[in-house]
């Protein structure tokens, strides 16, 4: 699979300088490269406890995503999936370790141990005072003599790191790491494998099962079973966490192990939350991933108060998700005015015979502005306004026509319902916004203008792109100088139309241009049919 | 392909109450699902002007992910990749809009226009005071009537948030909003489609392709390019924003559409921030996702000094990222004291000849070593063995030979370098860490014995785990009773090896139980032959 590297052998070393290169200068790195990688906090004036990890990449924004105040003061980075050299961690130790001593966080991987171990015994041998902490939160196997280190890892940081950040001795320091180590446990599930790179990807989940108890490295999980959802998936991860949990108040971390959808991850973390297990929670967030598994993890740890108020502080690392209560989903009620209010009839012949009128036309010219849409369209725009129309006669009972800024309104909710789609929505917004208008003392003309501007700025559309705009908006600009000039005006916009072989809006906009060549357009044409029909029968 | 959801219908509503359920309170919702999916700041008390954003859904974080203090006061959001209704937006705009006003942004698609637009006017006639912005920072195609809106939105998110937040009016927060909507440019890359739930995987781009130009929704993109690397896919991507931008001060929103990996986005960091188009840079972080899209897209703005501070304020929500400026990576030098300091040669008649005993031993008993190690393993323990101390035999002259605080650490590195991998650096730890004891003043014996704890505290290895250390501890034990003493010790523990069936550390972890039935743990052997060589040349 194609992935967004350059080359193999320069992708860890790239990826960290990209790192610090937008990171603003809080990072930095030693000149090592490409054996030695250690990224470490700029600045840090070697005055409080060190905070070490690393360990293989491919884990980001494990570990040099953490490196800062409150959490990591260096990570020491190898090659993906593979620990750094006795040296690298060496460097490290050497270049962020005062007199206050550093702490070693490892996960607990052969190759971690013997080499971070061999470092920490050369920094001694150099006068440093190094303690180190194996993390084995990995509860997948519940004999396995070396369990792996995975994201309960993170929990050492945080509260390793919130000690170190005020100041704790390294005894201190290392004496809550291994209270951490002693109590996290975790597991994680996936339902494909991650692609390393330059590696083809296997393929060894089949269809409809998920891995349970893999490791950060696609190493295969404990077993594979039946996968029938997320709320089911959860479930037995959970089940799997409960035996090596306390009593006590818990904290739960819910991790992403690289592609899962945040979609996906909150309806994970929907049913962590139902299901009751711990009162607080961390993610769920990428924090330890494994390339692109698509998979996620969960530990959980029982803490006392220090531990969560360590676990609360805030620190400015984008990586670190914070930590937030598990609450019962906050609902309040729909607010009022949801419903439009249905306005009180009333009665006026002049507008009852004139709505009646625009109606009739509309039905008359049904044949008509299909053919014209069939050459462009799907041929229906005249049976969407007929219908319109035909229900707009039968509503004219229930409508306020005695008050135009009731009607307005009125007119616009009866047609975007019985018209539908994105017409129905415009001639909505179109009438809202006239009687919007109404209310605030425009005279009729004022406000359908005023509507056509709302329509034009929502929908985009402008006079030139072939739209019902085209006649509308000169009709009503020649509306003052009276219905027949506005009539004409309307008229010479949709002729105009035929001429416009290229829709910058709507859906003629989708349309190839030799369809358009020499047909007016038929919402222009029906607004055009409309004025004409009203100049002739209301006058001048 | 599977994916972490219960059923389709519900994936948002749960994937909402699962944000809201770990958000500690600090979000709320309305009561209107399934229609109606309204998240909003929880005790917003309408004093300042409302940011409402919203759309389909598929985009997360966005937008429910960032509303927050200083960002959006609400999110309206529809179905995977489908316009939230008009009621459900006027349920938005009614539940957060008090006498400031509110002001809707949206990105440019007709579905969202419309809904968001009649909304609007519906709130309007209700009386309250709404804006709306839309926004089509999509330079695609660079002559598309009707851009789209994608990731540039954040930065409308994050500049009139923080205007509103300031307690501006409605029409100074909207001013803001639409000078960004005129400044922002994005274009997006991506090497495969994206996964709607439920609908099969569409595959598009063909292998050595990259799609340029494509929409957050799955929609093809403007062309398909050659793909060569992150470098040259970064670099087509800024070729084509150039045009577009200012040439002030810019920053650049490096968003991540779903799942490439944070190596991959931190690799075309790298490439961004080498390409000094911007001073400043937000992420690379998913921000504006396509669910599963393995692709990213680049947000470009040329700001004034009041956005810039807007961009740079900071907020509490986990999903933005923060703004930092593009640094030239901080390197630092190597510390002092990586390379061992090669101790003054000493000479020591009875040490060298013990060495050279030592090493006699070990040489003579290669074939018997390889012989049983070729019983449960890759049988070359007795080769690694003889070859390590034919190196050492050559070094003797070398070696400070009078003073052991010197010589262990000596002796430790040069094991580790003659013998290589796992069995070398425990070596080395041993003999840095008997060397440490001895420079704080413990005695030859303890030093030794310290040598075996840190070894057994590094690699994770007990008495009865089938390792060398099963001859060592008990042989150390014995060394204050004498070299007979200890050889004797070391022969038992040896001997027992053969009855631990099931080894709990090491590599004959992997090994089956009947491969170890009978036979002593090759390592515990020799260990078993140095000390009765030694009790036979030295004596009592």
């Amino acid at each position: 699979m194609a992935q967004f590297v350059n080359a193999k052998e320069s992708l860890v070393t790239e990826a960290l300088d990209g790192l610090l290169a937008t990171s603003g200068g809080k990072l930095a790195r030693l000149d090592g490269y490409p054996h030695i990688k250690v990224v470490y906090r700029a600045g840090w004036d070697r005055a409080k406890v060190a905070l070490i990890s690393g360990g293989g990449s491919g884990h980001e924004p494990a570990h040099a995503g953490f490196v800062g105040p409150g959490m990591l003061t260096a990570a020491v980075c190898g090659e993906v999936f593979a620990s750094p050299s006795v040296e690298a961690v060496l460097a490290g130790i050497l270049a962020v370790t005062g007199e206050a001593g550093c702490l070693l966080i490892v996960k607990n991987y052969t190759g971690d141990r013997l080499n971070f171990g061999l470092a920490a015994e050369r920094a001694r041998a150099l006068g440093r005072r190094v303690e180190m902490v194996v993390v084995d939160d990995d509860i997948a196997l519940p004999d396995l003599p070396q369990p792996r280190g995975v994201a309960g890892t993170l929990f050492v940081h945080k509260i390793a790191g919130a000690a170190a950040e005020a100041g704790e001795s390294l005894e201190e320091v290392a004496a809550k790491a291994r209270a951490v180590v002693g109590k996290v446990a975790s597991i994680g599930k996936s339902l494909d494998t991650c692609t390393v790179p330059g590696s083809p990807k296997e393929d060894r989940i089949p269809k409809g099962k998920a891995e349970l108890g893999l490791g950060i490295h696609g190493e295969p999980g404990v077993e594979q079973v039946n996968f029938i959802g997320a709320e089911s998936a959860m479930g037995i991860v959970l089940e799997k966490l409960e035996p090596h949990l306390g009593d006590g108040k818990r904290v739960a971390l819910l991790n992403n192990l690289g592609s899962t959808t945040p979609l996906e991850m909150s309806v994970l973390a929907h049913a962590l939350a139902a299901a009751g297990v711990a009162q607080h929670v961390i993610g769920p967030a990428p924090m330890m991933t494994s390339l692109d598994m698509h998979g996620f993890s969960v530990s959980v740890i029982e803490v006392d108060d220090a531990e969560l108020a360590a676990l609360a502080q805030p620190v400015t690392m984008a990586a670190w998700p914070g930590m937030n209560d598990v609450v019962a989903v906050p609902v309040t009620p729909l607010p009022d005015g949801l419903t439009p209010i249905e306005p009180i009839p009333s009665a006026n012949a002049r507008t009852r015979a004139t709505l009646e009128h625009v109606a009739d036309l509309l039905v008359a010219a049904e044949a008509t502005l299909n053919a014209l849409d069939a050459k462009s369209g799907d041929g229906d725009t005249g049976s969407t306004l007929a219908t319109a129309a035909r229900a707009l006669k039968g509503s004219l009972d229930r409508l306020p026509l005695a008050d135009l800024t009731q009607l307005f309104p009125a007119l616009g909710n009866e047609l975007s319902q019985t018209m539908g789609g994105s017409s129905g929505v415009i001639l909505a917004i179109y009438f809202n916004a006239a009687g919007d208008a109404c209310a605030n003392g425009q005279t009729i003309h004022q406000a359908l203008r005023e509507g056509l501007r709302r329509v034009s700025e929502v929908g985009g559309a402008q006079v030139g792109d072939r739209t019902m705009i085209d006649a509308l908006a000169p009709a009503l600009e020649a509306l003052d100088r009276g219905l027949a000039a506005a009539a004409a005006a309307a008229r010479a916009g949709a002729d105009n139309t035929a001429a416009i072989h290229r829709a910058k809006a709507g859906r003629a906009a989708y349309v190839p241009e030799q369809n358009l060549r020499g047909h007016n357009d038929p919402g222009a044409e029906a607004v055009a049919i409309l004025f004409e029909g009203l100049a002739e029968k209301l006058g001048v």
